[in-house]
């Protein structure tokens, strides 16, 4: 057992959270992370209406007693999201812990905060923490170059992106972003976040509900297969690096800061990245994952992996750098 | 005292090494890190001949009765530098430690190792590790995506590099890149390394033989005042976003993938990097600097650096970590 300022404001038992990842957050994966003691998160928008949301909370809650959050991202988009109906949703369940991501939150924040929520915002540079702490959030979820999905434009990976974190808010920060094991827990908690969030270690488990096809491809992967795309459009994402996103690569480079969203739209749809994690065809479409593929080779369940992390983290502060100190 | 395999296999005090630097790497450095119970090592082609590095190897000694390095980097050169003979002289000098740096290594490993010389090779990608350990190296310095200098093309940062390294080879490890405090070496020796290079961390201090507005530059800058130039040579190098280096940028991104030496060699030229070094004008050329700087606040001697990051490391394995295990 860890016992950080996170697990005990949030009320539980291990600092690891299963972070927002849209199309893999639902009831199976959240109540499985809760029920192992760590804290599981629904993604909001993967639920097609605020009441398939409502509808969604509900199912978790018959698969764990434990406390769940759910993750609001709120990102550009074509077509317009009902950001405002999705929060009420979350609040009329009685959700006490919320994930936000994305632009300008404050004004959610300000929102969850008077319904009484606790806020983990998600950011991937300092002064955006600033600015969240600011407007009330109660946990930093500071996300480094490392992540899967969106890293920000600065680049800044963990190892400088903590500490910096760290030095300058008051609240606790969570790391995020490349973590995998028992080494990268003990090394958030060394460089003083308070515990990890992990989102592509979890989707090679037993119970997240994508296909097994993507979860090998995971679990198979080295840590030069994940691929920056959408530089050009400063709407950075880490994805797996599979023919598609070569392709976006390669367009990318060729068209340089002139390249448009319409030059590769039809490789990148939300919709073929949602059917990869259905069918399991891994090269039909973009799909987020973190440099940490290279550090996972297994498909555990969500109770094996959290049990680990915390025995290798436990191990590695007594039984690796006590005996160190000479 | 922080024992590991590291200072056991080299005899030294503290796991704590300052690698080689273009310009920096001095006796006068490399001197004040190995008296302060560290390894500091002189940068061989820093120096105009194989004899001016005998007689710094000398100088070094005067002001050293501890154990000290050269760094030898094979690295592509406009005009041919005759690394023989620096490899010879290293070998003449009677040094034990050497930091080989750069592509194709075997061939001045092989010459080392037969000299009885122990060798710390630097590289920046796991499967270049492997090779060096095949060819004898005694220690791997592995290089993350956050370092000053040549971090490679593949921008694996050391969150993900270091235990992708440590599960891979046998040999000693240790990180280098973005490292400047007891987190620093906390998280590395969590992750599996032995100790910690740094390079930029050791210029902003007193004895760094480098004009003081440099270390002043550095002590205020913050983790976005780096800047990556030559990607689109494939010798990506990160620098100190100065006026210049922002200028490279600009050429690089309008150029792309056609954009060639020549196009930005009047603003890249060593001498102007060594000028700024000399002279102090920080915006007068390109040099390097780890995105490490934002986690960089003072101008200590190397002793108090040392001291510090040694008993800050200490204090976070017996005062944070342990009182976490509950």
């Amino acid at each position: 057992m860890l016992k950080t300022r996170f697990t005990e404001l949030l009320g539980i038992q291990h600092p690891i959270v299963q972070g927002g990842m849209q199309w893999v957050g639902r009831a199976e994966l959240a109540s499985a992370v809760s029920n192992a003691g760590g804290l599981g998160i629904l993604t909001g928008l993967t639920q097609p209406t605020p009441q398939a949301l409502k509808d969604e909370i509900a199912r978790c809650r018959q698969m764990t007693a434990k406390p769940f959050g759910v993750n609001l991202t709120i990102l550009p988009s074509l077509k317009p999201i009902p950001h405002d109906e999705y929060a009420q949703a979350i609040i009329d369940s009685d959700i006490k812990i919320v994930e936000t991501a994305g632009s300008n939150p404050a004004k959610y924040i300000g929102m969850f905060k008077q319904a009484g929520v606790k806020v983990l915002h998600k950011c991937t540079a300092v002064r955006h923490a600033l600015t969240a702490e600011r407007h009330g959030a109660d946990v930093i979820s500071i996300d480094g170059f490392e992540c899967a999905g969106h890293p920000g434009e600065d680049d800044v990976p963990n190892q400088i992106l903590i500490p910096a974190c760290v030095d300058k808010v008051k609240i606790p920060v969570i790391a995020s972003g490349g973590f995998a094991d028992g080494r990268g827990l003990a090394m958030a908690l060394a460089m003083g976040a308070e515990g990890i969030n992990m989102g592509t270690r979890f989707m090679a488990t037993k119970e997240a509900p994508i296909h097994a096809n993507v979860k090998q491809k995971i679990a198979e992967a080295g840590e030069r297969d994940t691929a920056l795309i959408f530089r050009s459009l400063r709407n950075t994402s880490r994805v797996f690096k599979n023919k598609i996103a070569e392709e976006v690569v390669r367009i990318e480079r060729e068209k340089g800061p002139a390249m448009k969203i319409d030059d590769v739209a039809h490789l990148v749809s939300g919709a073929r990245g949602r059917t990869v994690y259905e069918e399991g065809d891994t090269d039909l479409g973009i799909w987020s994952a973190g440099m940490v593929v290279g550090l996972i080779h297994d498909v555990p369940s969500c109770q094996e992996l959290v049990s680990r992390i915390v025995r290798e983290a436990e191990e590695i502060i007594r039984g690796r750098l006590e005996k160190m100190i000479a």
